[in-house]
């Protein structure tokens, strides 16, 4: 298996991203190959500088970067060297089998829709956050942020990715979907989640368990959580917001700590042909470790093939 | 002053409802004249029971009850002798100056739309939750679920309300207003969002600080933060259910138990007529007790004559 990962994307890269193939050779019983893209002079220094010469770990040397601050569509069609367009470049050819990156998460967001593309069928992907339940499992919540204003169709379709992946990255059979929403009972919300009430209840691909509320993010009552991605994104910021009062306020308590954006690693892109893994732009170590695991997971499960075929008319 | 509260509501009413009222007294330096609508018989007993002899306690009988899972509208019109239709009577009569209660949140709002009405010039009044800040302050989102739909005025309007809220209730001279978004910068959000940015960017009445994120929430970004309905209700419940998390998990931190909403006691309901106070169900003595005082507040501040000076044309 090769997973691609951009090394200039992050920022503390590519100091951290070379601190995360360290972490991840040195954690993984049998690694993939590293397709690495970046600037190959200042990586080979700090391969150098970190003793690490594994096999796995293929330099593709890229001279360009897309900075965190550029304009995404501009500096990916402009930046056709930068590691960002190289890695879509080689995930679109087959080169590699999944592309990760703590870059601009714009131009990570171009790629996939436009060097990647949806699947067939698939109205609009979406990204993914892992949400942590008090009772020590982990949930999935979609979309958080990529569709701001979406159609009831949009959250029906959430509901199929948000449980494919549940089913192949988490293992858990008969995902529970849960639609998010002010109330508990059948025709609560608004006109949006009205609407997509129906749609839940007479999708037969999905296990739908009715509304959940704001006070059931973080409880077992859905495996999968769908809502558009305006609340979605306010969702997870807030949550990731509360690890840093954790740390801040020093409250040391394991389920407060499992904010920690780190031990995800990273956003999965759902819906789009290939593997796609977006990070945070202050990913660690560990977070570059965590993201070439999922990527890894995400190609093993073969999640877009079973996308695909959940797609299919 | 006079403030009315219905007894009867609450899952642990009339119980709690007098425990709160023996709290306020005692607690309270120049207390309110209370009127107390309920059920005659069990009020005295329990006043008895707890050697309540205050005179500021008015007992106004009322042989009907609005249960909390009964029909809003339908139950406040046919029970025009419950608590809730009595107190909102005596309250649009001008009998008492503010009404409280935990009991039907759909009646109360009906009575609070219906029985008082939305003050000239108000399209939708919004009811709000008070936010703990990380620093130690207070803050107010809203709206928090009467209006799961809005248009952008709708907004504009809940930041005029919740800055004469913050400055009436919190004294702060001129709070600043943020709107609730998925990004920092300008042009960013759902269509909602982007309209709403440009209102409140030209709407001189307000003290306005651009997009606040769902990670700026407990932060002292913004005294005010306005939303829908929809994304609103779900960050309340999603802070109120950290409290139990908290508790749950025994956390002993300061930040985390200011989530109780016993220290908030109700949610105003704003841009209506009269001072209303809407309780939670759970509402324990102490809830009670910090309801009649917020209601207190509202009255000495004036806050609904503020808003009617503020949305004169």
């Amino acid at each position: 298996m090769n997973i691609g990962i951009d090394m200039m994307g992050g920022d503390f890269a590519p100091l951290e991203a070379v601190k995360g193939l360290q972490t991840y050779l040195s954690t993984s019983g049998s690694p993939a190959q590293l397709f690495c893209y970046g600037n190959e002079a200042q990586l080979t220094a700090l391969l150098t500088e970190f003793s690490l010469t594994a096999p796995e770990i293929i330099i593709v040397h890229t001279p360009q970067e897309i900075d965190m601050h550029e304009h995404p569509t501009r500096a990916f069609k402009e930046k056709q060297q930068s590691s960002i367009a190289v890695g879509f470049h080689q995930l679109a050819t087959g080169k590699i089998d999944a592309f990760l990156s703590a870059g601009n998460t714009g131009a990570m967001l171009v790629g996939a829709l436009y060097s990647i593309k949806a699947i067939n069928g698939v109205q609009r992907p979406a990204i993914a956050t892992i949400v942590p339940k008090t009772n020590g499992e982990n949930g999935i919540l979609l979309d958080v942020g990529l569709n701001a204003d979406c159609k009831p169709e949009n959250l029906n379709q959430f509901a199929i990715l948000g449980s494919l992946y549940a089913k192949d990255i988490f293992d858990i059979p008969h995902p529970k979907v849960g639609l998010l929403n002010v109330g508990e009972e059948e025709g609560k919300g608004n006109i949006l989640a009205q609407a997509t009430y129906q749609l839940l209840k007479d999708n037969n691909a999905i296990n739908f368990v009715g509304n959940v509320e704001g006070r059931d993010v973080f409880s077992d009552k859905a495996d999968v959580i769908v809502c558009e991605g305006f609340t979605g994104n306010v969702v997870l910021k807030m949550a990731e917001s509360l690890y840093g009062t954790a740390v801040e306020r020093n409250i040391k308590d394991d389920f407060m700590l499992r904010f920690n954006y780190e031990n995800y690693g990273g956003t999965p892109v759902l819906g789009v042909a290939k593997p796609v893994v977006i990070g945070h732009g202050i990913s660690s170590a560990i977070a570059f470790s965590n993201m070439i695991k999922l990527a890894e997971k995400m190609v093993v499960s073969d999640i877009c093939g079973d996308i695909v075929e959940s797609f299919k008319s």
